[in-house]
């Protein structure tokens, strides 16, 4: 059994983590915000660092000017049908594969790296650089280009600033078909499994459990979110101490039902 | 603001909860367990318990044996469909106010209880009562009667036991459009808000958050889940503590989005 449930979890957030910018470097300003907590959290190996995408993008820079998008037909289409702005579903389409449903107001798409999510996961908040020249903007902000990579790029840099083996996951909040409310899910990950398979196992009569993988990474980004709030509150990363997995695997790949096999694509 | 975020969190797994059977009393059970632990765990004020459905369904009796179900022509069809038993369609059918999503292994179903899920969340696994006659059976599992009364009077029970004011999750663990691996969910709710409200705060940029509901139960229950795992290996109650709540309010039915709402429905 590659995970063990955990009898206990503790769910901290790093509190001094700053708003980012293009070119910051998030680890080390984790590994500072670290260093002036009282008491002192230090990264211990199996703990799981999830950080906001949104910070992630702040410091890659995925900073867009609307006003330097020029929609195509399909796009004003499109923004018609959604009563959206014309170059925010221009750059929607462009980071997407496909359009799942297109309403007034509602824009879900099959993001490039895989994913179901409204507008392609781009934000409207908090979007406008530092320095950005007056006048400028709209301002929106993309998801970081490969956030699997992110992803793996702090928990190295993380792993060598602190010698802990470490997961992380770069987790964004989505809505969801059927239920209210946003949660945490997990769109990098780095160093842990993606997904807890327990099938196979047997329950206490004997019989095989069923559907019994669960989103191990979701969970743990859903987990996150109850401590960390928006990227925006100052509240950029969160740690997950205290589940049992081995090193190395996944990737938030894994957490994407394949369209042909997905009933409501 | 009725919720902060709170900076740290304990997610805490109760061992020693038995297999329920019917008639069970789950808060003394509970109670009993939390007296054994070491280093104690006391129920305090604002924790939230986090039960199992199918521990809060077998100690309501939620068993039935699929021997004594008739199939309806409607449920023969759609077994068909779906190459699952017909009786135990039957039953998915009786629980559910229509079908989502049927196919070859899949039947999705809007439950009475307003949520959208595989199966009307009926268990084959762990679904044999104590004492069942020998040759009796197949047996499963249906969800509670009514979580949401099932919680409330739990958080009663467990208040009255223990002096303090809690919060009470009934969850289940629900398969995703779009995504792969099982969540955690709340289907029964009472002491807290299942939805976390953050619309009309401002960003940082001064510019007002948006899709900032977030599902703060269904979060919780799937915090919860990372360490409480399948009631079946005695695992069925878990204890979130740390969450910064004003007592009251929510119910499982505020995370349905309503059928007219839903472009997936």
């Amino acid at each position: 059994m590659p995970i063990a449930c955990s009898p206990r979890l503790e769910v901290m957030a790093v509190p001094g983590i700053p708003l980012l910018n293009a070119g910051d470097d998030l680890a080390a300003l984790t590994v500072r915000a670290l260093g002036a907590t009282r008491p002192r959290i230090d990264l211990l190996d199996g703990d799981v660092v999830v950080v906001a995408s949104k910070a992630v993008s702040r410091a890659e820079g995925r900073f867009v000017d609307l006003a330097t998008v020029e929609a195509t037909p399909a796009a004003r289409a499109l923004a018609r049908d959604t009563a959206k702005d014309e170059r925010f579903v221009e750059l929607v389409l462009r980071e997407s594969t496909g359009v799942s449903r297109a309403a007034r107001d509602i824009l879900v798409v099959r993001h490039r790296l895989g994913f179901v999510c409204a507008n392609a996961g781009i934000d409207q908040s908090n979007a406008r650089p530092d320095g950005a020249p007056q006048g400028s903007g709209p301002w929106v902000l993309l998801l970081p280009e490969a956030p699997d990579a992110s992803a793996a790029a702090l928990r190295r840099a993380l792993g060598e600033a602190t010698g802990s083996t470490l997961g992380v996951i770069v987790s964004d909040s989505f809505g969801r078909p059927f239920r209210l409310g946003s949660v945490g899910v997990a769109v990098g990950v780095a160093g842990l499994p993606s997904l807890w398979d327990k099938r196979g196992e047997v329950d206490l009569c004997g019989r095989q459990l069923e559907h019994t993988v669960t989103g191990l990474a979701d969970q743990v980004a859903a987990a996150a979110d109850l401590v960390a709030g928006q990227g925006a509150e100052g509240r950029a990363v969160a740690i997950v101490r205290g589940l049992t997995f081995e090193p190395g695997g996944g990737t938030a790949a894994d957490l994407s039902r394949p369209a042909d096999r997905d009933v409501y694509a």
